[in-house]
C-alpha cells in the first residue's frame, strides 16, 4: 500500500499533503450522511505513481459518491505522449519548451457524487497541480474547480453553494470568483443539446502567474469549502420522501452528465487517451440513467430549471 | 408530410426507394412481437432533406426500438463542412475531387433495438448511400453492416445470425462475408475496456468498385436479411421469464453500448458535428443503463460471454 509519492522536491510534495488531506476531511464529512462508508483501491500505474480511490455505492444517501486522488509521474518518452503533451503546452503559450524526454508529475483530487435523491444534485470537484522538468527548465501550473447539477431548482441551495464559492474566492482575489464562474459556465456545455451541464460554479486552469504557495492555499482553501457549500442541500433533503416520477426525471437528466463526460470532458478523454486507471476514470458516470427519446413528455413539468441550464444565471 | 427526395437523379432515387422499404419491412417484422407499435415522427433539416423517425419505447418486448431514414442534400458551403467531408474524401483516395460549393446527397436506414428481455441482444443496422457533385465530377459509395450486442451467450442464436449474414454476401462475392465481419470485429472495438462492443456481424464502408446497382442490391439483400438474422432469437425468448440478476447484468453491459456510441461511433459524431436531429442520432442510446464501479462481482458469473467479447470468434 503505497502512499503517492512525487519524483520532485516543493511544492509536489504539499500538493499532495493536500489532495490526500482533502479526501479525507470530504469522505468523513459525506459519509456522516450515509449509513454506508466509503471502499477504499489503492492502485499503481505501471508506468509511474498511482491513486486511492474511495467509493460508496448503493448507499442510503448516496447512490454512487466516489472521491480519488492520484499522483502520477513518467518521462515524456512516446510521441503520443508529446502530442498530448504539447496541448497543454500550448495553453500555456509555452509551446517552446523542451517536451522530448521531460519529466512531468500531475497530482489531483477529483470527485464526483451521484445521490439517490433527485432533490440533491449530482456534484463535481477536482483540483489538480502539475509540474514538468527538463534540465534546469521547469514548469507548474493549477487547475480545478467544482460545479453543482440540480434535477430540481432550488434557488436558495443554488445560491447558497455559489456563495460559500465567491466567498472563498473574493479572500484570495476579487477578480477570480467572476472570471472562474463565467469559465464554468462555458466549459460545462453540450453544444448538441444547447444546454449547460447545470448551474455551474468555478472552472480554472494553467494557473501560475502568482506563487505556487498562493495557489496551493487557493487550492485548499476551495477544497475545504466544498462541504459548506454542499452539505446544507444533502442535510436539507436527505431524509424526505421522494416519488418514481422524481426519480425518473433525474435518471433522465443523468444522460446529460454521461453525454457530457464521454463526448467534451477533458480530464476524462486525457485519462482514456493516456491509458489511466478506467475505473477512476470513469466513476464519474451516474449509477443509473435513462436515454429516452419521447423528451416532450417528461420536460414540461422543469422549465424553471431547463431555463436555468439553457441561459446561466447570477446566483446571489 | 415530406417523403424524402434527392436533388440528384439515378441511384439516389432507387437508394430512397430501398431505404423506405426496409423502414417499413423491419418496423412490420419487429411490431408483430410487441404489443406496442412504432410511433412516427417526420423531421426536416434546415439546409436540406429530412427523415422519418419511427421509435417504439417501454413495449412489452422492446424496450426502446428506433428505426431512422435520412435523405439529406446541401452544397459544402462552409469549411467546418468541408472539412468533414475533406476526411470522407481521403477515406477515397479522392482528396483531389473539388469540394469547395460540392453538392452531396446522403441517405440510408439505421436501427438499434434494445429488448426488455435480457437474454435477447441489442442490435444495430445501417446501410447508406453518398453522393457528391460539382460540374462533370461525382462521386458516389456505400456503406453500413449490422452487428449483434449480447448479454449472453446462446452460441446457436449467434451462429444463425452469422449464418444468415454470410450466405447474404456469399450470393454477391465470397470475399465479402471474411472480410466485412473482419472489418466490423476491427470497428466495434473499445480500446479502454479491451473489449469489442458484442460479437460482431458486418461492417463495409467506401464501396464503390463494381456497379451502383450492385451495391443497392447488396444493400436491400443485407436490409432484408435482418428479420431473418434476428427474429429467432426474439422468438425464442420474448415470452420466456427473467430475473432482476439478469436485467441488472444487462443494463451494466448497456454502459458499454453507450461508451461505444459516445466515445467513438462515426456515424454519431459525423451527426453531432454536422448538427443533425439529436433525437434521431442519439435514439441509439440504450433506455436504462447502470455504471457500477465493482464490476467484479457482477462479471464473475459471465466469463464465457467475456471471453468472445474480448477475442473475436469465428460463428458456425
Amino acid at each position: 500500500m503505497n502512499t503517492l509519492t512525487s519524483p520532485f522536491t516543493g511544492t509536489s510534495q504539499d500538493a499532495i499533503e493536500t489532495v490526500l488531506n482533502l479526501q479525507n476531511t470530504i469522505c468523513e464529512g459525506l459519509a456522516a450522511y450515509d449509513s454506508k462508508n466509503f471502499v477504499t483501491d489503492h492502485w499503481s500505474r505501471e508506468e509511474g505513481g498511482g491513486g486511492i480511490t474511495r467509493v460508496l455505492e448503493k448507499g442510503a444517501t448516496f447512490e454512487k459518491a466516489g472521491v480519488n486522488v492520484s499522483a502520477v509521474h513518467g518521462t515524456l518518452a512516446t510521441e503520443h505522449e508529446q502530442t498530448l503533451f504539447q496541448t497543454l503546452l500550448k495553453q500555456l503559450g509555452e509551446e517552446t519548451f523542451p517536451i522530448k524526454g521531460a519529466r512531468f508529475f500531475a497530482t489531483g483530487v477529483s470527485l464526483v457524487i451521484h445521490p439517490l435523491h433527485p432533490r440533491i444534485p449530482t456534484v463535481h470537484l477536482n483540483y489538480r497541480y502539475f509540474e514538468m522538468q527538463q534540465g534546469d527548465d521547469s514548469l507548474w501550473w493549477f487547475g480545478g474547480g467544482t460545479d453543482l447539477t440540480p434535477y430540481f431548482l432550488d434557488t436558495p441551495q443554488i445560491t447558497h453553494f455559489h456563495e460559500v464559492l465567491k466567498n472563498t474566492c473574493d479572500s484570495f482575489d476579487p477578480q477570480y470568483y467572476p472570471r472562474f464562474k463565467e469559465k464554468c459556465d462555458r466549459y460545462f456545455y453540450l453544444p448538441h443539446r444547447h444546454e449547460h451541464r447545470g448551474v455551474g460554479g468555478l472552472f480554472f486552469d494553467y494557473q501560475r502567474s502568482k506563487s505556487q504557495s498562493h495557489y496551493l492555499d487557493f487550492m485548499k482553501a476551495c477544497g475545504n469549502a466544498f462541504l459548506p457549500a454542499y452539505s446544507p442541500i444533502v442535510e436539507h433533503y436527505y431524509q424526505t420522501p421522494f416519488t418514481e416520477a422524481e426519480k425518473q426525471w433525474q435518471r433522465y437528466r443523468r444522460g446529460r452528465y454521461a453525454e457530457f463526460n464521454l463526448l467534451h470532458d477533458r480530464g476524462t478523454l486525457f485519462g482514456l487517451k493516456t491509458n489511466g486507471r478506467i475505473e477512476s476514470i470513469l466513476m464519474s458516470l451516474p449509477p443509473d440513467v435513462s436515454w429516452i427519446y419521447d423528451e416532450q413528455a417528461l420536460t414540461k413539468d422543469h422549465e424553471e430549471l431547463l431555463a436555468v441550464i439553457r441561459q446561466p444565471k447570477h446566483w446571489g
